[in-house]
């Protein structure tokens, strides 16, 4: 199966903070660091963890530019 | 100036593709390649060109997770 | 692999319409028709064609209510 | 009152799942169901309950597709 | 009817340009500007012209801080 | 610094709510509020507090209208 989004970033799960309805999982991606926030519902069906290879999924509409 | 999207990504513009509106650039980030489709306008108001030195700023609750 | 984004909703290509770099696809969805908009390049990534079977996938942080 | 939003489908919410600032809405939508996440506020506002006649508003730039 | 969005903000078209499947409408805010990036079918459905009083409407998910 | 998101909508922080992961700041601008969801954690970066001159940042792709 392939995605439409044109962001996708490979990484390593470095961190899941869960609280409540929402989670906020921190990526570290060679020489940075993702951070995405997903419903608590998402972190259990793909059953993220730390140490997880996982791959941040971005629309190219949502990247804005800064210079 | 800060910003709070999570998600600033540093990386070179490889390409800046126009059309009509809007604008698809493309930038190299160490090993991978971002997309962001913003407005001509931003490009120019931005003077966004080949080789510059730019950040992919993308909100943590754009980022989704594939595992 | 699985995506965290909440809403995958299934459904058939019913057209797909080219303009520059971007796309717009239609999908038949039992009783509606839900639109997306992509860049060119995804359409020629997923070589996505009308009659296809796709899923559309929205995150529920992007999903707002009307009552 | 008309939305730009191309994509307007019609529910009924099944769960309401409320937590702190925000808040995840389950919607029944034909054969399968839609997941919101909205503010607390915005559930106050619209009154929003089990057995509600909602519409779920997702903008086109806001839907991927997977195939 | 009423929207989840928690944003919507009142203002009157400036202007609306046209290209191809996409359409930028800019309106005038008290004493600022807004951009949105929409359909053409969008602006085309809700025969959206210059002078028309409109609302802007951004989930607050949607928005990020600059400080 | 300059960003090509073409929303940036200068006032007042009039309150910061705080819970868990998540953040809702109300921003005062002109006669009407704007609601911001971002992370604690940007809350802290930025120092966000009462009484702050912020820009609310939307990209153009993520503001519907409503007419």
């Amino acid at each position: 199966m392939k995605v439409s989004g044109r962001n996708q970033i490979g990484g390593r799960v470095a961190k899941v903070e869960r609280d409540g309805l929402m989670a906020k999982v921190t990526i570290d991606v060679d020489r940075c660091t993702m951070t995405s926030v997903i419903t608590g519902d998402a972190v259990d069906d793909l059953n993220i963890k730390e140490g997880d290879q996982v791959s941040a999924l971005v629309k190219s509409t949502s990247v804005m530019l800064m210079k």
